[in-house]
């Protein structure tokens, strides 16, 4: 009989749950909205109940289930911490423990971008390998760090935030407190951010009329396009995103050297045509046989590369104490 | 009888041999100039007898020797990578191979940072604590990363050239080849580079002075003294090295989050009164409950720290396999 475990990978819009063989094989999956759930944890069970009908098999074939979770975890106890800005309702809540009484069945939970990264160790591009960095780069910039087979968490779960690591020392403020942070250059909200504030006052920029005339509707995505359509407030803004990204990759590449670096999540799509840019940045900011040890790869993201990251966390556990 | 371990620290000036109990106490040591010996292995060869004599232990009761040597380090062979700047004449050589036929004694060698961290890691800042990270500050900075006891190496032996990580991505070249590295701003030779820059062309600067009027005199800790006595220039280059150093704490303490972090090697002594300053810096880039957990402290270089850790690489590697 297969071995499923059930991934569940929340985020901050929707949360998606599957049926995932010890292969990384994501056989089934559903979401529901998380925005608007008044109990997620409710949310959380009706949607795995969902998927074990549809993978159709009985329920003692489930042997696990791992959860990802964005922002900070305790995960020993299964805790979400706080503060939790994209699922406010989880903040502070035992998740591990109450979906394990509900379930009846075992339950891991850790930070969604750790869960990427021990999908992407178990499964995917570092497959292997004795070291990985992924850095998942969305609204925000979070990262998972594999070194010897283990998650990197730190002394006090803060391991593996390199989103928020300055990159200039100079720079300005970040949204967590903090300076030069690559979230400031590099980050979905970061790079959204800096296109209002260069084209505020300028009703006539080629961003506030591609955002139907509202400043406010100015996204990454959008700068990204009107970056490749030749717009040259926009081409500005991409262009330091990607210095940013290769003064993070120097970051990474010298400081820890991992074998594999995998830059996904949201923002990843539309990095993918600047990778050579990208690539050449890094180039600058690290030293020559280090970086020609690393293999560096950008993967669009993908809501089953979550919930396969999810499944992954209760692989990892049982092999490991957390 | 009391079991002693061979400690050899392998300077760009000179070389530091000794006798270190495993308990960490180094119980006699010499030194001998590295800069012109012929055959710096000879010489260590010598200086190894010279210690072996001066404790007045039997040949037996020694069980191993470990050697720190700055640059690239193939631990797993014993031999010294390229390019090493510091000690050219050990670049390339099988080093561990060749002391062993010599003296018939289990060899590790290792860089001189890891040394110095395994060293704090067993008997010194961190001991006992799960992750640890050791920033040597001297002409150059190195560092020394280990986590859940185990050096972080990198695929291709540059796991913790955090000396070469870039602090501000649109900073000036550094001397690795690479932009905006940390040591710009803060080793010693960046400090003493920054000096010469600043005061080019001025003559009667109170900097040029103090170097007896020739600008190529002008070293790190002249304008650590000249900056305490108020020169205004000395004082505008410290203040960025702390900046700097502050930021590279960020780095540190988002990125891994390691229980302890120690700041030491040759530049530490003119850190000591400036660390209010360079913590300080560190708040700027850190979040906070990241910082609250991470202990930092400055402990002013010493022979003695490079022969324990040296000690520390053979004891170390009894436990793993490298």
């Amino acid at each position: 009989m297969t071995r499923l475990i059930l991934g569940v990978d929340v985020g901050g819009t929707s949360t998606a749950a599957g049926a995932v063989t010890s292969d990384g094989d994501v056989i089934g999956w559903q979401s529901a909205p998380t925005r608007g759930a008044t109990d997620p944890v409710a949310m959380m069970t009706a949607l795995i109940a969902g998927v074990r009908k549809a993978v159709g098999y009985r329920a003692d074939t489930i042997e696990a289930v791992g959860v990802g979770v964005p922002g900070p975890v305790d995960a020993a106890h299964g805790r979400i911490g706080e503060p939790v800005t994209h699922v406010p309702a989880l903040a502070g809540r035992p998740l591990g423990p109450e979906l394990r009484e509900r379930l009846r069945l075992p339950v891991f939970v850790d930070n969604d971008v750790n869960a990427l990264a021990l999908g992407e160790w178990m499964f995917g591009a570092g497959k292997g390998s004795h070291s990985l960095v992924v850095l998942a780069v969305g609204t925000g910039i979070g990262a998972g760090i594999v070194i010897g087979g283990r998650v990197v968490r730190g002394v006090a779960g803060f391991g593996g935030e390199l989103g928020h690591v300055p990159v200039n020392f100079d720079g300005p403020r970040c949204f967590c407190g903090g300076r030069g942070c690559v979230s400031v250059y590099a980050s979905g909200r970061g790079i959204a951010d800096a296109a209002r504030a260069r084209v505020a006052g300028n009703p006539h920029a080629v961003l506030v009329r591609a955002a139907a005339d509202d400043p406010q509707g100015i996204t990454a995505p959008l700068v990204f396009r009107a970056a490749a359509e030749g717009d040259v407030v926009a081409a500005s803004i991409v262009d330091e995103a990607c210095q940013a990204m290769g003064a993070m990759l120097g970051i990474i590449v010298n400081g820890l050297n991992p074998k594999v670096i995998v830059i996904t999540g949201g923002v990843a799509q539309s990095l993918l045509s600047l990778e050579p840019k990208i690539l050449g940045a890094a180039a600058e900011y690290t030293l020559t046989r280090a970086l020609a040890a690393t293999r560096i790869i950008i993967v669009p993201g993908d809501k089953r590369l979550g919930v396969r990251g999810a499944a992954a966390l209760a692989l990892y556990a049982e092999r490991t104490s957390l």
